[in-house]
Order: C-alpha cells, then structure tokens, then sequence
C-alpha cells in the first residue's frame, strides 16, 4: 500500500465530515539513537511556515509525537477556519 | 486502520535498508478548489526548515504531488546523508 493510498483511505472515512484540513506528517527512520531527535524543533518551525499560509489557532492544532527504536513519527492534525474555504 | 499504523507497516517493509530516511507528507482536504493551491510554496519553505536540520543533496529528495477533487497531497522521501548517522 502507498502512502497516498493512506491518505485515500482517511478521506472516504472522513468524507461525511466538512471541515477542511491540514494534515502534516514527519517520519525520521533513524539507524541509530545517538543523536538528539530534532523533530520537537522541527515541529516548532512546521508550525511557523504553515501559519503564514493559513490563520491557525493554537486549539485548532493537534500534535502527536511517537518514538521507538528506529523511527520517530510527528504527526499534526490541523483543522482550518471557515473562512478559508 | 490509524496513520501510524501505516509507518510502522512502511517501517518493517523497509527494515532490510539501511539508509537513514526522512518522510514528509502533507494532506490538505479541501471543500472548494475555487482557492488557489499553495502546497507547492509550501513545499519549498518546508525543504529550506528541513535543511536548518539535515544536509540534503537536491537528488536525495523525491518529490510527489497528487490533486484530485477534494484533497491535495504532497509527499517528500529524503534520504538523508551517511555523516549524519
């Protein structure tokens, strides 16, 4: 399965819901653990350039963070105000 | 089936490489395409936060843009460079 068939699947599931959304997600395969992760930064940065393309409130956001030991996953849900539709 | 349920699939499918990998997938579900798309700036800021992180060559990013009626997805694969195992 492709990832954009992932992403097919999530939006029949959705479908019936209205509110548009973002939907961001940072896989990092890491072959060893030695190094600090950069991925709460790099979600810190994420956040910054997408709020200069759409008007997000902090409450609108959710942010899921996984670890184990060879990958590390963020994901960020974001749901986008009515008026940007 | 939950999205990080498909990088863990991913994860194991791609266990016997050992390169070390970045992932970055963008979804925008969209209710109107009256909007112009703005996935493919994005993209570019999105490349210049992850290069603060990750020495990335141009040939190590594969780049996917998909768009049908409802929902825009951009995928980004790096692999990211030896020295920074």
């Amino acid at each position: 399965m492709s990832l954009l068939d992932y992403f097919r699947i999530s939006k029949v599931a959705s479908a019936s819901l209205a509110k548009e959304r973002l939907q961001i997600l940072v896989a990092h395969e890491r072959s060893s653990r030695n190094q600090p992760s950069y991925l709460p930064q790099l979600q810190k940065e994420l956040l910054e350039v997408i709020r200069k393309y759409v008007n997000v409130e902090q409450d609108a956001i959710s942010v899921n963070f996984e670890q184990d030991e060879n990958q590390e996953t963020l994901e960020l849900n974001i749901v986008l105000p009515d008026s940007q539709r």
